[in-house]
């Protein structure tokens, strides 16, 4: 077995975002090396790592050149180059995710079809080549409004998904490949993370609830455990496993799913790795999911995915109307509050509605928690230096 | 109000070890920017720090000279040039705790007679210029054997202290300056933690316990809470806060205390600054001491000092008979253990006794913590590369 405490052994990360700046503070607990690779000289993770390079992560050669530099590596973000990660499985290297499981999961269509090929329950959908052909089919009478559609790549926090009411909406969709999905009414949107290890160890996190904002189309809060019947989250935490066993997948896999009206759990989508949902679990949970992750993918024992308190996350996001350097009006007000722990990712720069950092409010009464958490929400603002329009 | 999240302001660190170290990851959750001063290259603040500076902690010129780059100036060790401090403070710069503080703490004479004037209860004591007037006292009869000796400065980890039981015990005393105590028979060794901000906000942490190994002279294990009187908890407390307020400290400080076998409450002696007996809080805190450190220091509100459930730690000290790269035995074997995560503090060299990491065990019972504590202290080893004897 592999030593990694102290030793010569160097974990590699794709990404330098906030996700890999709070991994990092777990590989800094344990004193595990590691390189990180991120295309902004002003990554969040530049600090904390032990070697930061610049460079692209979708470009064949970089990705290859700085995984050979690795012993194990993972990714903290979805888009990166994934020839380069198969090349570097033939060479011996051990990528965890790996690249079978990312591919299935970059194209949304690719995805889709395993759920289905796997029986696991998920919104129907028809799969397109381009723009064109989903028009045509929408003349056939092949869809009816309204539906969701999706771009099969690149979407992420909301871009790349628009729900279709009218023919009108048609005009302003890319002419990327493309799938159209049934619109599901739902009473809430849940998710669970699973952990799992080369050897086949496998926790799943209590199920979160992401409660929308009423008019804006957002998620407000994330909250842990989820306000749902207890037979409810059993279901989702199944549906949560079977996905990430279908997946073979190793390291922290990110279950969204919708709870339909009649109490079905359908798949939406998936992440393969740390997720917003489980920023809860660094003050509430007995073993954070940043932990977890490198747990996980190093093949050490799984820790308890209990939660100690309950647990709700706000995310702080940049202001409309400002940009410029990120100004955190009202941080002093929110940490006076009981069990309130900002986290500021680190990003000098703010823009409307950039993820700047979250806040967790923990409690040992959920109901509690909840109600500071719209304090907070209500009291902090991530403003500017610049004012725009 | 000075904005400190994502802006220039700049954090300055006297000493780069582990307690260094867990600071910083309390201020890269806040994106604080950070400089820290420490004479090795090989120091674990080193990572994770925004500049990092190498030279000597108790020389006037290298810390006026790296203190005058900060807004604000801090120490995670009292072995620093207070001279440097003076000066920087006569220029305007805040240091916290102050160097009056500081002074106060660093000469265990003074320490003790500071106790003594503010009617804070401490073990009856003697102060010695040398050597040669300590036994002068004991020839007059002074004295009784068994006493406590201790140096006025330089005592660390248990050095500069002997319990002097015979006169043959005296011929290895130092020659410095020295107090020698009453040997007061304890029913417990406890702690609190103080913060206390510049505002004068002031909160204790939970009493916790020190529990002694049968047989060797150590601490074997933090326990929080405290096994004791509820009652007794509460004075402790309160000597603790008096202690603070005296000291008019600001930061946190950590008082060790002896529970005597009447149940009152005896000072020993004081740190100012974070401490091996607030460990636990990382995991079992609703605020952990180092991110209590970053408020109190800066003049924030202070974070709630409850905790969220039973924590006992264990300190990993270099065993005896190993030197060389450090190597973490059955570490592995502790991580399966419910709610015990281990903390590395990236010293690459063991030495007999060195502190190398400490384990927390946390658990909603305190005795199944303590339990399993005992599991960790006996499977876990620090060993070494080299063999000596």
């Amino acid at each position: 077995m592999t030593d990694y405490f102290s030793s010569d052994f160097k974990l590699g990360i794709l990404g330098g975002g906030q996700l890999g700046k709070m991994m990092l503070y777990e590989t800094r607990k344990f004193d595990i090396q590691t390189l990180v690779l991120d295309p902004s000289p002003e990554a969040p993770s530049r600090i904390s790592c032990d070697h930061f390079f610049q460079g692209d992560l979708m470009d064949y050669d970089t990705v290859l050149e700085f995984g050979r530099k690795a012993d194990v590596l993972t990714f903290e973000i979805e888009t990166v180059n994934v020839k380069a990660l198969e090349k570097l499985e033939q060479e011996g290297k051990k990528v965890y995710p790996s690249s079978q499981t990312l591919k299935k999961i970059q194209d949304k269509g690719v995805q889709k079809q395993f759920y289905t090929e796997n029986a696991i329950p998920t919104a129907a959908f028809k799969k397109f080549d381009s723009k064109k052909k989903l028009l045509e089919s929408i003349q056939k009478g092949e869809i009816q409004m309204p539906f969701v559609w999706k771009s099969t790549t690149g979407g992420y926090d909301g871009k790349g998904v628009t729900v279709i009411k009218s023919e009108g909406a048609l005009n302003e969709l890319d002419e990327s490949p493309c799938i159209a999905e049934d619109l599901i009414p739902f009473k809430n949107e849940l998710a669970v993370i699973v952990a799992r290890n080369p050897s086949g160890d496998l926790k799943t996190y209590p199920v979160v609830e992401m409660e929308f904002h009423p008019e804006a189309n957002q998620v407000e809060y994330v909250i842990c455990p989820a306000r749902i019947d207890p037979s409810v989250a059993e279901k989702a935490r199944k549906v949560a496993e079977k996905v990430s066993k279908a997946f073979e997948h190793v390291g922290l896999l990110a279950v969204e799913m919708f709870q339909t009206e009649d109490d079905q759990i359908l798949v939406n989508e998936v992440a393969p790795r740390p997720h917003n949902s489980g920023h809860y679990s660094i003050e509430a949970g007995f073993t954070n999911q940043f932990e977890q992750q490198i747990r996980a993918i190093l093949d050490l024992p799984l820790g308890n995915t209990d939660s100690k308190v309950g647990g709700v996350m706000v995310n702080l996001v940049g202001e409309e109307g400002y940009t410029g350097n990120v100004i955190y009006e009202n941080i002093r007000e929110i940490m006076k509050l009981k069990g309130v722990t900002p986290h500021i990712y680190g990003k000098k720069i703010t823009r409307p509605f950039r993820k700047m950092g979250h806040v967790t409010i923990v409690n040992e009464d959920l109901a509690e928690a909840r109600i500071l958490a719209e304090i907070v929400k209500n009291t902090i603002r991530v403003t500017g230096s610049e004012k725009i329009n």
